[in-house]
């Protein structure tokens, strides 16, 4: 259908996550007939750079540019918390909210026996690894409440617990401003069990 | 938010078409905690490269390698008809149906006073140097049924009406395996309007 070259393109781009088949074409069209040669080439950059310099944080194994990571060797940060998550994106939905000022530690996955992912897999040792000094008191396991993200939240807390570090796990229940009608099960039973004396 | 290289990478998919905010941070940490980096090393150079040598046929005006087109040089192919369409894609959307064997013209957008486009920002003259040798004898306008995409088949039909070339118009009516219940009422007068006797 396509030329050579055009038809690679559309395969770079139909590789992307949340991109198909047909939205790739369109990006590909976008690229050769809207954009001006300066700026395909500004992007073919950005991305060929961006992989060469950004890696891992050497604290908290999140993307950085500097490692380690501004929010690692920030001093307004409250030292003594650790926020373990799966993925970096997880690390900017909790910087959103505004109301977490502890540091993080990003897995990079969960515990799956179905998908081969050991606890070896992921970033567990290089967490056991921060907590040996003493200075964390507290770890809050903010995986995705999923199987794999609750396994390994578990795993985790057996883990530390002869370390004597608290570990605690975010709250599970209804999402503000949705409708308790349209809760699954599983949700409304955690939201019950969990429920808080009105003061 | 992120790191200044991050942030960048980010911008540089937010400004692709269908992509928001959301989904370019998405691609962004696929790219950089899921792509190796010769993945990413060919994503870079694959758009370079595209860019660089994906132009437009000398004379059908679509995005090609090699000027002229394979279709524009193929010998199977009705050199009497030419189907004119807004965009590349267009084009790839009809020779899906494998139904049309004519060659193409690619205008490139449509005319649109408000956006400031006028007939001299498309492939118009383009299409009428085409026209001028006399082996050409239907023009099939396939501009989309929109308020822009119909003045400029209008706009055209009556630049080409002195040459004597015969302009034919793509049908608009009710897509096949849709509801008439659910057609809009342009799409059903122009299915009526436009009805033809079964035999």
């Amino acid at each position: 259908m396509y030329s050579p070259t055009i038809e690679s393109l559309i395969e770079q781009f139909a590789q992307l996550p949340g991109i198909g088949r047909k939205s790739a074409e369109r990006i590909a069209f976008y690229v050769l007939d809207n954009m001006t040669e300066a700026d395909a080439e500004m992007m073919a950059s950005t991305i060929s750079l961006a992989k060469k310099s950004v890696k891992f944080c050497e604290i908290c194994q999140n993307l950085t540019d500097i490692s380690p990571c501004h929010i690692c060797t920030s001093n307004k940060r409250d030292r003594s918390v650790v926020c373990v998550v799966e993925e970096p994106k997880d690390v900017s939905a909790i910087e959103k909210t505004g109301q977490y000022n502890g540091l993080y530690h990003v897995l990079h996955g969960a515990i799956s026996p179905i998908d081969d992912i050991s606890p070896d897999d992921i970033k567990i040792k290089e967490l056991l690894l921060r907590l040996s000094d003493g200075e964390i008191n507290e770890v809050i396991m903010a995986t995705n409440p999923t199987v794999n993200g609750t396994a390994t939240a578990v795993y985790i807390q057996r883990l530390l617990k002869p370390m004597g570090v608290k570990v605690t796990r975010i709250a599970h229940g209804i999402p503000m401003g949705s409708d308790i009608e349209y809760a699954d099960e599983m949700t409304l039973s955690k939201a019950l069990e969990a429920r808080t004396e009105m003061k």
